[in-house]
């Protein structure tokens, strides 16, 4: 039996109201299953080793539920352009490139180390069209212990030459992909991942569909995100209103999809993702940086609809989950004033909880430290941002940490019950 | 005579339409004094020592066109209160706090230190009512080599007891705070500071706007920022429609004047503020953090105003100005949807411009490298974003620098002519 005691201030959401904060509390974990937070160490666990991280504090990893690995190499790159110039200037050409693994090892290896430093234990990724280099992504997130479901991504119209597939191509090509890595890595796992809408025909979406439903997988896609977008769906499929509709149709919005951004629902559209039980991923620096628009995330939170953050590299610039949530209590507030403050604001526990437990439910009993979850945990050390007269709490001390904290901050990591 | 050669990849923006790039340049200063920047090292600088920083990125020192420095105490805390309660619970308790000068000290070397490690070579700051608290901020900004104007702040009615000075005191201590400080410093020099008209009578305001002509200072003040605001001074001078006509009443707009925010101004407003030649300080993460709204920084170009960046710590919690320069873009375009693609939004260049040039105009020849310029820069190494398959150009190394940089980035500074 594997048991990890750690000591410190131990703060978590269990509920998205508000933090639950131990402080120097003991973290149990047996076989990388919490067993509680204790404030004195049960007898039972008294001849197990302790690692005592002082007035440090312990929170659950960061789930970044959207982002587009091979897309790390442009991070950063070409934020004043118009979507479809940053498209065509950096996100297409560069994708064509992980045909080359060489290329593609280079970048995939930084993209995740990048995340591994900024404390991210779980992600839904999009990698590119060729099965070789998202097999070395795969590869490499394994390594790195970063729990993740990765997409082969799937496009066969609407999409430059050299990036367009034949839908019997690729569905082969996915087909055997799946074959291949469904069972191969401890913390990773294939998900289906249609590019969007717009660049999948009916027979591909189709085909995805039923890939999904035979394995079990989960899906990842783009909904409802840019009013451009959204006209070429209405166009494609004018007996639906809306994206989720033709996601619905194919069978691609389960309780195992993430759909990023939905920053224009209909109504109908959110019973629909309520229903079938799909995360959203709010990416709240992209939204702003593509110029796409503020999507209704507390009319969502109202609806018990689930709901989790995304860095979107590289329509967000920053891998950094606690830069999410910092950006989603800001949009959030600008998203109020749009409403006629009507949609209030998100508080820090909220945005908290989206970026560890509302991504981490997706993955199962991730996100928080309630007995019976994974044991995913950062060690955080703040003392930089404190002077010898601060009287802080450790709630204000979580907030600055949301607000100012990056890489430096991030002393120790735990994936799935493990030091990683 | 000192003379500074810089060598390296040299970029600056003397205009806001595109960056002038001198790859593996030189940049020479003669007592402050750019002479120019050069291919090839003048034959009449042979004899002078080359620092030589390789490949790395020389642009002007930044400028930070608003902030608080006793609100450094507090940033990246209560983001998710309303602004009421925020002032209430950190604002103003806190600045109370500033009457113990060893208190002040603490946070007020804490506060210098941060701008200097982030490259910060020029601000425009709030103290607090408290003189030698003041005073004590202008000593260290001094000794850190920070050219800066510093305001003791104006307060004298709807404000905390604790915080609430009367006219005639307030007038009193700021002529002897500007006698006893207007000439001690090389860098540093006191501006006129009113909080903003609410928080201040026509009789403050009347004796701040003789103080300023009588002294020939800068004047230092918040303008048209909220809804709330603008309602209360709508109230107290019904005679005029914003608040532009009611500074400038008390001939407290000149061109020596910052105005922070400027959210929502009027035609005559916009207009006046031009006629002034008053400069604006954007302060991007604010405006969103008190969800306060998006202000027209296109209008404002297109018209000619002068307009800076500001972090406003903490209405903003981060005193990077890299990170205003990239929240610049970002809420511009928001305000590009909010106009209905009207306002277009800003470039990379132009983000750059305010951070360096745009709030540098405020103190001189600040905020490039054109000739007759001060030397104020920096040197930025960025071999941490890159991999060794990457082909960027100067220009979006520059790029990526704005969007992810921090403090660890900024490897060389210089100040007013002389390594800082």
């Amino acid at each position: 039996m594997s048991t990890v005691i750690l000591k410190g201030n131990i703060i978590h959401t269990p509920t998205k109201e508000k933090f639950e904060i131990v402080p120097d509390g003991y973290l149990v974990s047996v076989d990388n299953e919490i067993r509680g937070i204790f404030t004195e160490l049960p007898e039972k666990y008294a001849a197990c080793p302790v690692t005592d991280y002082g007035d440090r504090l312990i929170i659950p990893g960061l789930c970044d539920m959207h982002l587009h690995a091979p897309q790390f190499v442009y991070r950063g790159l070409g934020l004043d352009l118009q979507l479809m110039d940053w498209l065509d200037t950096y996100a297409f050409p560069t994708e064509a490139r992980f045909q080359d693994l060489s290329y593609a090892k280079i970048y995939y290896e930084a993209f995740a180390d990048a995340l591994a430093k900024n404390g991210t234990t779980r992600a839904v990724i999009f990698g590119t069209i060729h099965v070789p280099a998202t097999e070395l992504l795969m590869d490499i997130l394994e390594e790195k212990h970063i729990g993740a479901c990765v997409g082969k991504i799937n496009m066969d119209t609407l999409s430059p030459d050299y990036l367009c597939e034949t839908a019997e191509q690729s569905l082969r090509d996915t087909k055997q992909w799946i074959l291949d890595t469904k069972n191969r890595y401890k913390y990773v796992k294939p998900a289906v991942t249609p590019r969007f809408i717009p660049t999948c025909s009916k027979e591909l979406l189709e085909g995805l569909g039923q890939l999904a439903r035979d394995f079990g997988l989960p899906v990842h896609s783009h909904q409802s995100e840019d009013i451009g977008e959204m006209q070429i769906v209405r166009e494609r499929f004018p007996e639906y209103d809306n994206d989720g509709d033709v996601y619905d149709h194919f069978h691609l919005l389960t309780n195992q999809t993430v759909m990023a951004h939905f920053i224009y629902p209909t109504e109908r559209e959110l019973e629909l993702v309520k229903e079938r039980g799909v995360t959203i991923a709010h990416c709240p620096q992209s939204n702003g940086n593509v110029a796409a628009g503020i999507p209704p995330i507390r009319r969502m939170l109202n609806m018990g609809i689930k709901v989790g953050l995304g860095s979107d590299i590289a329509g967000g610039y920053s891998v950094c989950i606690f830069r999410a949530m910092a950006e989603a209590v800001y949009l959030s507030k600008l998203k109020w004033l749009e409403s006629g403050k009507q949609d209030a604001f998100l508080t820090i526990p909220e945005a908290f909880y989206l970026g560890t437990r509302g991504g981490g439910q997706f993955f199962g009993k991730v996100g928080s430290f309630e007995p019976g979850f994974e044991l995913d945990a950062l060690v955080l050390d703040d003392a930089g941002f404190t002077t010898s007269a601060d009287r802080l709490s450790l709630e204000e001390r979580m907030e600055r940490i949301i607000h100012l904290a990056d890489d430096r901050n991030i002393v120790a990591r735990y994936a799935a019950g493990e030091m990683a």
